[in-house]
């Protein structure tokens, strides 16, 4: 069985629109609050120190979200990470957004694997096979 | 040849991130700000009024966008808006973001024609027979 | 010796800017939270309903904030809530946002009570007896 | 006679909250835009490369605002932007933000002028004399 993280969202007032809801930009933020909170439970930072003055860096070359319900101020999100697709140098990222009323939104995110420096243009690389052995227990359908 | 509406928009320092970018989320909200724009341009207003004291209302059902390229601060972006696909009741928009250096994004947002009233929740209805044949000119390839 | 609320709050990294820290607004909206949290720690919100409809709503007339040091992603602040002054229509708030390595800022907000209904505009009114009575508690210097 | 520079912003969707109106931090925002705007009004930009790699920044040291009306979505706002105070290490800007309806709000922002390269810390430094120039015209009220 593939692991999922799970974590907790409160809806903040700055997050909410005109409409009365938490803006859907705002729920693609949750989302990679939520990969970012699933790096520290596995001891790590996204922006994971290498060698050489160096530092991980996943841009995002990918996102997708579809909409199933509203969510409101103070609304206590659920938000759970699942990686759908480990590759040797990117990440398929799956969150599911919950709140006690309704699902709120699925989402899709592909973040791909660079290593930067200060005052360096980012470079794409192969996930760490440190890192990549601990993600793998979250892969929903490894092949 | 179905029209195409450009906007312009500047990357503003408060939308960048530590990584020195605009934020991907930045990227989305930039979508909403040219489909605003562009409804201002047919003269009219995405909260539309109605009769009974109900205005329009577009809430999004689905959100997706590639990155091709980083936007920084003050890049002088040019935002496109078409029409994907106009249904009775949704709009497809597809949007492309570019910098004078680089592509940045190409994203699309399905948003579902309601209308409310202060205190009252959202109803789905048909997209209003005026509106629609204005949006028409900018589909792109009507079936 | 009067009371201070304290809470706890990740630098997210949708809230960092080019220079690398928290944006400046972004802790702003900090201090916000933290005043919401505190309302929630004392059983209420801050949109807590009222009798015939109404609910109230603290809009900010002044805000000003003294930036100490700079936050940075993941870094895990310390927000503390006093109330300056306790008013019969107003609240003056001061916060104060620390992380573990220095001071960030120090904040003061007044926020003045309202009610409001779905459709109609804000009136101010006098804070309900029965929140002074618990707000009072939190009072720095009462005079 | 001090100069007054003015520019126009819209209120976006995603500015504004579930109050309906533009959120408080935004209109922080609003101004920061305003002094990036006044900048490249003086063919200059706010991080104006310097000698040896190091560009120009401007952390915020203090800002506060007093609101004095609400800014809805889509209200086209004029913003002014004048130097208060001209030292030889910041800036004291005020702004005033109204909108066709209504006075929205006036601020204050202090930002001291420093130098910084990629991966250095901040370091402060004089105003360049030829920036400083430049500025003296806007002083509201010259010692």
């Amino acid at each position: 069985m593939p692991k999922v993280f799970t974590t907790a969202r409160r809806v903040e007032f700055c997050e909410t629109d005109a409409a009365g809801i938490a803006h859907f930009a705002s729920l693609l933020c949750y989302m990679e609050q939520a990969e970012h909170s699933f790096w520290r439970s596995l001891g790590k930072s996204v922006v994971e120190p290498l060698e050489g003055g160096y530092h991980l860096s996943w841009p995002r070359v990918h996102v997708s979200c579809d909409y199933k319900g509203a969510a409101r101020f103070e609304d206590e999100l659920t938000v759970t990470v699942e990686i759908e697709k480990l590759g040797t140098k990117s990440i398929t990222y799956r969150f599911t957004i919950s709140s006690p009323q309704t699902p709120v939104a699925v989402g899709k995110v592909v973040a791909v694997c660079c290593r930067v420096k200060a005052g360096e243009p980012l470079e794409s690389q192969p996930i760490p096979p440190e890192l990549s052995q601990q993600l793998r227990e979250f892969v929903a359908d490894p092949e």
